[in-house]
């Protein structure tokens, strides 16, 4: 497995298990680590509300995302009831969540820079309480 | 990873793509293959009816499974609202779907032989339209 695959699913299950210690049920998505267009990467959900996440990091200032991944996640989110939230880890920062709605669209991309990301973001702590 | 743990990997996934060839959206649960008492092996749905799918090969002719690994099956069905279904597969035999309400209990273990699989399950086509 490529490198950064690595970093991706290391990243993806250290969320996992915060979500855990948080009182969560959550499982990581097989494969989403390593296949490009995999549904999700987390589900996470208490008796009160259900996730969907899809983890990114970034070494750079803005992340990009496909339309494609992001369409295919929200459409898996509405089957399943989920709310589809992206968890973005930009390098030295805490886990950022935004919504799909909150990325910029250029085309077939999707971006959210590290500056729109902390003000529209949310920390982990105010997601799951 | 042991021989068994790979086998059971590969059956959920052959399981998993016989699901997505049939329109559904099916993701393999990571790590379900190798954890002992992992939430569930497979969530799948579509916009009528969504499970998660506990999958379980046995070459003898019956199969147990531990009561403490169905509560955490059914108590992860029941946050996220999805139907629980036991997918069995049986040596040479075709996979088999019952309700973890099906088996028959003794003491700290369920247990489901084929013969009563037979009976009282559903085939794959009876259950995935």
């Amino acid at each position: 497995m490529p490198k950064n695959k690595t970093k991706g699913s290391n990243l993806e299950r250290e969320l996992c298990l915060k979500l855990i210690s948080r009182g969560y049920r959550a499982v990581r998505v097989a494969g989403s680590g390593a296949m490009k267009n995999a549904d999700c990467d987390i589900i996470a959900g208490n008796r009160k509300k259900k996730y969907c996440i899809e983890a990114k990091s970034s070494k750079k200032l803005i992340k990009y995302i496909s339309k494609e991944q992001m369409n295919r996640f929200i459409s898996f989110a509405r089957i399943f009831g989920l709310e589809p939230l992206i968890a973005l880890r930009f390098d030295r920062q805490e886990w950022v969540f935004v919504r799909p709605n909150q990325l910029k669209e250029s085309g077939k991309t999707l971006s959210m820079s590290l500056e729109k990301a902390k003000k529209v973001g949310k920390k982990f702590e105010e997601i799951f309480k």
